[in-house]
């Protein structure tokens, strides 16, 4: 059983609410999926020197030698599924969510293991949708060189992880990063209602570091 | 794109507090799940006819054209695990959960999708440590069939999905099974407390069917 260790950026992919609309419309929304697989998603992955491991149904695995493409990768993988989807019904649109670590991974002849895989899928259960969860590991290697539109949301006890990991999180849309799913922005110590806790807690946080 | 419709079990198999493992002992946990994959988990799937389609991490995604072959592999992975791992310390032990739905799936070149994969996965979500977690649709093609050790969940809805599953429940340990995850066993109507609405309900049902 052939295993090495290897530094590399982990990449989750996920489709939010893709069970609801499979409930709805099976046979037409698990053909969208494909196309946008085919014609979106394995194109900009590979134009960023990716390389996906598997496609699950509504998901993705993939890992890049290099986190900074791994991160660009996804601001591109954002902004051309919502090209791809702007015909489409509002409801009905795919809405991606995207988990991203960085670390020592033990790669196979199958795929990649590890720690990082685990913590890079439930970075992505933390996203936004339209919007990247990342960590610190990722955030460290840009410096300063790190653009607007980032929240920091605080260290994070993962489920059933030991240690706890320094969130950050992009959205496509600032607003919905700071209004939809606030529990997940979340920070230790406020005691204001959820949403303010996540406005005032990240918002706050993140000023000094992320432009 | 080829993509055809056909009559498939679709089987989910996940391990207990992999994350947990790996945050421990990475590259020990990882060495053995390969070891597990490859000398427990495929061998029995092929000998019951069934398809891997991948393994993700400490899971596997798995079809059979019979479901009562599905059902019984099911049952054989449990014991095949358990019995692998007999000399590992207790906590260490992987516990795998499985569920299992059948149905129409649309079979692609790169393998199945749609709705009963769904929700196989969230079967597997609800099944307890050592069991299996599955639908009415696998239950009813065993008409009398079916061996005792079986509690009936009731109907459930399940996330993101509109129209609820009938669920049923197997365990390698009966008492862990109506202990276990209590909640996950509750039966709507029942004004108990969690553990015996879910004794009452579960046992009080499935009486009359299974077992």
């Amino acid at each position: 059983m052939s295993m090495e260790r290897k530094q590399a950026a982990v990449m989750i992919v996920d489709t939010a609410g893709f069970g609801q609309l499979l409930s709805t419309d099976e046979e037409a929304t698990v053909r969208r999926m494909l196309r946008l697989r085919a014609e979106t998603i394995v194109p900009t992955v590979v134009s960023h020197l990716g390389q996906i491991i598997n496609f699950t149904g509504d998901g993705a695995l993939m890992v890049f030698d290099d986190p900074s493409q791994a991160f660009e990768c996804a601001l591109s993988i954002q902004t051309a599924v919502n090209r791809a989807e702007a015909g489409i019904e509002r409801r009905r649109r795919f809405r991606m969510r995207i988990g991203l670590d960085y670390g020592s991974v033990l790669a196979t002849n199958s795929g990649v293991e590890g720690l990082h895989v685990v913590i890079a899928s439930r970075l992505e259960a933390l996203a936004p949708q339209g919007g990247i969860c990342f960590s610190d590991r990722i955030r460290n290697t840009f410096g300063d060189r790190l653009n607007g539109g980032c929240l920091y949301g605080g260290a994070r006890r993962l489920k059933h992880l030991n240690d706890p990991v320094e969130v950050w999180f992009w959205s496509d849309d600032q607003a919905g990063l700071r209004l939809s799913r606030p529990e997940t922005l979340s920070c230790k110590g406020f005691r204001t209602t959820k949403r303010r806790r996540a406005l005032r807690g990240c918002v706050g946080v993140s000023a000094g570091l992320c432009a």
